[in-house]
C-alpha cells in the first residue's frame, strides 16, 4: 500500500473528530482505497470516520472491506445507522453481510430494516452456495415496454444512486417476465419519442436462478456483457450479475481448480491463506494426504512381493524414483491440461477417442525419450553394480527402458482419461487430483515395471 | 451449441443469396452467436453471409471468430470492403489482427487504409506481448475539461457508435494529459451548464503502457471498474483496457499459471488443447521432463550408494515410493496454496516467518500422521520380511517412522518457502513447478531416509 503514510493522519483526524478534513481527505478518494485505510483501523473508530461520509458512501466503502470486519463495524452502529447504511448498500453485499450475523445480531436489526428490505434479503439469502441466484442482486433497472426513451432516461436518472448499474435496463410485463433490454448507450442514442418496445433487443442473453456460478459468469465473459439478468422458473426477472462479480467468480472458481488439483479439502470458499488456522489447514490437507498414504502402502506390498528379485538385481531399486518421478510428472502434466481445456469449454468429454490419439503420440515420443535415458544410463554407468550369472547389462537396460517407456505411456493416457470420465459422471474433473493420479500411477508404475523386467529377463 | 439446426438454413440462405432473410435472421442477434454459426462456414460464404451487415455489425461478428478464420475471411474481401470493415473495426482487435497478416498481406490492404488508421495500427501493434499497452485500444471518449454536461453528452451521443466504451469518458488537458474521469452516470445525472472540469473525479486510477497486463487486470477488478485508462511515460492518456479484456488476460493468466505449475514450457499464449499439435505438445512437455529425468538420475545414484544396507533390510525398499508420495503430495500442497495466495496478493515475500511458522505447525501435524501410519504398518505387518540378527523391527519401524516425518516437514516447508524465494527474485512463483519440487524432495527425502535409518539403526 503505497499511502500508509496516510494512517496516522488519519488516525489524528478520526481522534479529533475533524470532520471536515476527514470529509475532504475521502470526498474524491476511490472507495476502495478509504476501505484500505480504515482497515487498519478499531470498528469504533471506523465508525466514527465512516459517519461524515453520506449513506451511500458509506456502504460503498463498506463492502470492500473484510467480511468479518463489515460484521464487526455493523454492530458498534446504532439502530438508526445500521438501517439507513442496509437501505443504501448493494442489495447482493447486503444479503451477504446479513448472513454472516449471528441470530441474535439478525434479531436486533430486523425491526429497523422495512418489510420490503427484510424480503429482499431473505429472498437473496435463500439460494443454495454457488447457484447464481446466490451471487445476484435484485438492485437493477426494470422497464415497462409501452413507455418512451425520454421516459425511460428520466426514471433512469431518479433511480440510478439506488440501482447496481444503470448501463442496462431489462424490459418486463405485467408478469415481470423479461421481454427485453437496453443498454443506456441505446437509450440517450434514441429519439425521446420512440416506445421502448421498438427500440429493446428482444433476443436476451440470461441466467438462471438456479444455474451455477461459473456458467453465468462465462457467459459474461462470453458475450462481453457488463450485466447479465437472471429468471426463475416462470421465466420472471429476478435479478441481475454484474461483470465484477463475474471476475471474482472466475477468479475463485480457479483457485478452487487448484486446490482440489492439489487435492487440498475443505470449502475452498475464501482463498484466505493467512486468516485459516494451522488446525484447519492441516485438516484440509491431511484427508487426502492419509488416504493417498493409505494407498501408498500397496505401492509398498507390491515391492515386498519383488522383495527377492530386488536383492538380486539391486540396481532394479535404483530406477524406482525415476520411474515414480517419470510417471507422476507426465501423469499430471496430461491431466493438467485436459481439466483446464474442459474448464474452458475447450473440449468435451465426448472429444475422448480424438484426445486419446494426441495423447497416445504425445506420450510415444515422451517414453521413447524417457526409456532411451534409462538405457543410457543402466548402459553406461550400470558397472558398479553386481548382477547375476548369466545375464548381461545389455539385457537389464533394455528391460528398464522398455518398462519406463510403457510407463509414460499408461501414466499420460491415464492423466487425459480420468478427468474426461470424471467430466462425463458431471463430476468436477479437477478432482483426478494430481496427487491422487500421482498414488495410482506409482502403483500401475510398479506393476508394469516389475512385470516387463520378470518377462524380459526371464525370471 | 443449440442452434446447430440453424447452420442447414443458413447455409441455403447464403447460397440462395437471399439477402433479406440473413438479415433478418441475424438482426437482433447477439454477434457472438452469429459468430459461432458462421464459423462452420468456407470464408467465401462467410463472406458473403457478412456482407448482408452494416459494417459496424460485420466487425463485431468478425472479432468473435476465430483469428485464424478472420485472417482467412480478409483474405477474401475486396479492398474496398476490406478497408471499410478495418474503420469499423474496435482498435485493439484491428491491431491485433493486423498483425496475424503476413507482410504481403498487411502491405496489400494498407493502401486502403486511412493515414491515422495505419498509424493507429502500428502504434498498438509497437507494445511487447504482456503488457498493458499490448491489450489496450484506442477507442475511448476523451473530454477537455472547459465544456459543459450538456456539450460532453452531445459529443458522446455522436461517438458513441465508435468507441469501445461510452460509460466512462476521460478528461484531457491540451498535452493530452489525464486530468479526470466522468462516468456517463455522472453525466446524465448532472446539471446540463455544469462544467466537466466541475464535475469530474480528479483522483483517478489508471495504468500504464508498460505495466504486465496481470497487474492492470487486477486493478479493474479491485475497483470494480467497466474500463481503465492507460497512461504513457508523459502521463498522457493513449488508451483503455475494458472489463472484458480483464476477463480474458485473468483467464489466460490461470491457465498460464496452472501449466507453469504443472511444469509445461511453451508460450501459454492461447490455451488451444486441441489446436497444438502432438509434437508441439511434445516439446512443451518434455523440456521439463526431461529436465527432471536427469535430475531423478541423482535420486539413482543415491539409492546405488546405500545398495549394500538395502540389500541387508529389504524392508527399507518397500517403503520408498511411500516416501517420495508423502514428500511430493506435501510438498505441492503447500506450494500451490502460496503460489495462489502470492498471486492474489494476499501474502507477500516479506512475510515469510509468518508463513513458516504456519507451514511448521500444519507440518508437524501431517508428519506425526504419516510417520504414525509407517510405524504401525512395519510392526503390524513387517513379519514377512527378515531383517540383520541383533535388530528389531521395532527399531526399524521407529527409524521408518522418523525418517517420514522429517521427510514430510522438510517438503512442506520447501514447497512453501520456494515460491516466496522466487517472488522475492521477481520471477514468478509459479515457476517452483509442483513436479520440479517432487523431483527435489525425492533426493532431499532420500538422502533423510537412508541418513535417519543409519544413525538410528547405529549402521
Amino acid at each position: 500500500m503505497e499511502n500508509t503514510i496516510l494512517i496516522p493522519e488519519i488516525r489524528e483526524l478520526i481522534s479529533n473528530n475533524d470532520t471536515r478534513a476527514l470529509q475532504e481527505l475521502f470526498e474524491s478518494e476511490h472507495p476502495v482505497r478509504i476501505a484500505e485505510w480504515l482497515s487498519e483501523f478499531e470498528p469504533e473508530e471506523i465508525r466514527r470516520a465512516l459517519s461524515v461520509l453520506p449513506p451511500q458512501h458509506q456502504a460503498s466503502v463498506l463492502i470492500n472491506m473484510d467480511e468479518d470486519l463489515q460484521v464487526d463495524v455493523v454492530m458498534t452502529l446504532s439502530r438508526g445507522e445500521a438501517s439507513r447504511l442496509f437501505t443504501a448498500m448493494p442489495h447482493d453485499d447486503r444479503a451477504d453481510l446479513f448472513q454472516l450475523l449471528s441470530d441474535e445480531q439478525q434479531e436486533e436489526l430486523l425491526p429497523s430494516l422495512a418489510h420490503a428490505e427484510r424480503e429482499d434479503i431473505r429472498r437473496l439469502a435463500s439460494y443454495p452456495e454457488g447457484s447464481t441466484g446466490s451471487v445476484m442482486t435484485s438492485d437493477y433497472v426494470a422497464l415497462p415496454p409501452d413507455i418512451t426513451a425520454g421516459e425511460a432516461l428520466n426514471r433512469m436518472r431518479l433511480q440510478a444512486p439506488d440501482k447496481e448499474t444503470i448501463y442496462y435496463a431489462y424490459v418486463i410485463d405485467q408478469n415481470r417476465k423479461l421481454i427485453g433490454f437496453l443498454s443506456l448507450k441505446d437509450l440517450i442514442l434514441a429519439k425521446p419519442h420512440t416506445k421502448i418496445e421498438d427500440l429493446m433487443h428482444r433476443e436476451v442473453i440470461c441466467s438462471r436462478v438456479a444455474d451455477d456460478q461459473e456458467e453465468t459468469a462465462r457467459k459474461i465473459q462470453k458475450y462481453n456483457l457488463i450485466a447479465i439478468p437472471v429468471i426463475n422458473g416462470g421465466d420472471a426477472l429476478v435479478g441481475i450479475v454484474t461483470h465484477d462479480d463475474a471476475l471474482d467468480i472466475i477468479t475463485q472458481e480457479h483457485t478452487e481448480d487448484m486446490e482440489k488439483f492439489m487435492a487440498i479439502a475443505g470449502s475452498h470458499e475464501s482463498a484466505a491463506y493467512m486468516k485459516t488456522s494451522a488446525w484447519e489447514h492441516f485438516k484440509n490437507r491431511g484427508v487426502w494426504v492419509f488416504v493417498l498414504a493409505i494407498l501408498g502402502l500397496i505401492s509398498g506390498m507390491i515391492v515386498q512381493q519383488f522383495e527377492d528379485m530386488l536383492v538380486q538385481f539391486a540396481i532394479l531399486v535404483a530406477f524406482m524414483p525415476m520411474l515414480a518421478a517419470a510417471g507422476g510428472n507426465t501423469g499430471s502434466q496430461s491431466a493438467s491440461l485436459i481439466v483446464r481445456a474442459l474448464a474452458l469449454d475447450e473440449v468435451e468429454p465426448g472429444d475422448i477417442f480424438k484426445i486419446l490419439l494426441k495423447e497416445f503420440k504425445v506420450a510415444l515420443l515422451l517414453g521413447l525419450l524417457l526409456g532411451a535415458m534409462a538405457f543410457g544410463r543402466v548402459f553406461l554407468l550400470g558397472g558398479k553394480t553386481t548382477i547375476p550369472y548369466g545375464y548381461t547389462m545389455e539385457m537389464v537396460g533394455i528391460a528398464i527402458a522398455v518398462a519406463l517407456g510403457l510407463q509414460v505411456l499408461s501414466a499420460t493416457l491415464f492423466g487425459a482419461v480420468l478427468p474426461l470420465i470424471a467430466a462425463k459422471m458431471k463430476w468436477d474433473p479437477a478432482v483426478v487430483a494430481s496427487p491422487a493420479l500421482t498414488t495410482i500411477v506409482d502403483i500401475t508404475g510398479l506393476l508394469i515395471y516389475f512385470t516387463t523386467v520378470t518377462l524380459i529377463l526371464g525370471l
